[in-house]
């Protein structure tokens, strides 16, 4: 069995298919997870076509896992069941709020990591796409997502094809505070970011980039502040078009 | 050890204490979950101190195991340590907006399952308090919560000293759709929901609170209509001091 700090990201897989039996198995084990109130607040969407997959692909900016993949899993926060569910027995539901949006959000991710350590254990390599919610709309029209539910992660699943080096990790003192949040010094700062600074790998992105740090990567390449509040007010848009504001 | 599908959630713990070092060690092992762009954006505070533990306790409403518990942790979403690097190093960081919350929430939240799993397959019990999100800013201001970081999630965590029955899970063609979503017919949410309805427990519930039926116990006395309104817009107040909208 793999142990969790040996995992890492896979993102090529060999051309295997997971079975229905085995995917259901692990999405149904992973429901363990803790859930608000018992309610379990989410729905997967399993694409396996490769109709699906096309036209998946562009919604994430062209990741190839999305078609390299045999299965691929988008995650949603889910109170359109429930919502259903209350209507049919006379009860009032008041779910169509940005803190039922928070708490199916926060259920579908518990239940995305469970089902992701469940699957490497089970030998099977995960790879998390992050833009998700880059482009919410996209993902919502295309998979047939009512209101009241909302995509906020996707798995891409298979066996691995690759196995990577594992990428750095902060020191734990870094994000560990005693009673309350110590905010951290210059000093402090240097040195938790001076293992991932003085990489090859990233010197060579500043490099690349005529950036003069890594940090600068992130901001002006990676992550820009334009780039985010354009996906702040598209994702905004789409969660009241989803009934969640 | 104990595998995920045996799992559940423990509320009352031995006096026990939890080592910092083992603390440490499981909370550095869980960050091998995945997280945007490996910029780990999250923070925990460890609560151990009787005097704490009183002021949280009715933040969470007087549930009895933040008491109860030798540690509580509080998982804050956290772009201030990201953005202060950035600062540092002359970097335009752009993170004081919608989706950056959100994408440091899902970081934190996988970051929470992790290390729930690797807890309680090291025998100690777990329990998820949902209340973080009820009143967030009574948290912030206790734990001196920076601007940019946010409370997600709480977990307290000790030896268990309960083994409670497992409590009922949906079977899994509640939530799995092939695809696109498909929406639920009258008869499969009788389905879906037929177990959990003719549980005994359950039963009594609609008894005691005199209502018609298990999902009316839902809307009317655990998670009201007023109550989310009144709670969301609580939660969008924090979330706009801590510089996140």
């Amino acid at each position: 069995m793999v142990t969790f700090k040996d995992r890492r990201t896979i993102r090529k897989y060999k051309k295997d298919d997971i079975s229905e039996a085995q995917l259901e198995s692990l999405l149904f084990q992973a429901s363990r997870a803790a859930t608000m109130g018992n309610m379990q607040l989410y729905s997967v969407i399993v694409t396996r076509s490769e109709e699906m997959k096309e036209k998946l692909s562009p919604l994430h900016f062209g990741q190839p896992m999305v078609k390299g993949a045999p299965v691929v899993l988008t995650f949603c926060a889910d109170f359109n069941r429930f919502t259903e569910w209350c209507q049919l027995r006379d009860a009032n539901a008041g779910y169509d709020n940005f803190l039922s949006f928070l708490n199916a959000a926060s259920d579908t991710l518990l239940y995305v990591q469970a089902f992701c350590t469940l699957a490497e254990e089970a030998g099977l390599g995960t790879c998390y796409l992050g833009t998700t919610l880059y482009n919410p709309q996209g993902i919502i029209d295309l998979l047939k997502l009512p209101k009241l539910t909302f995509p906020v992660a996707t798995i891409t699943v298979g066996v691995p094809d690759e196995c990577p080096e594992q990428p750095d990790r902060l020191p734990h003192l870094a994000y560990i505070h005693e009673e309350t949040y110590h905010d951290y010094t210059a000093n402090q700062l240097d040195i938790i970011y001076y293992y991932k600074e003085q990489l090859e790998e990233n010197r060579k992105f500043v490099e690349v980039n005529k950036k003069e740090n890594l940090a600068q990567v992130f901001t002006d390449c990676r992550y820009t502040k334009k780039d985010n509040e354009a996906m702040s007010a598209g994702l905004i848009e789409a969660l009241k078009k989803q009934g969640f504001l």
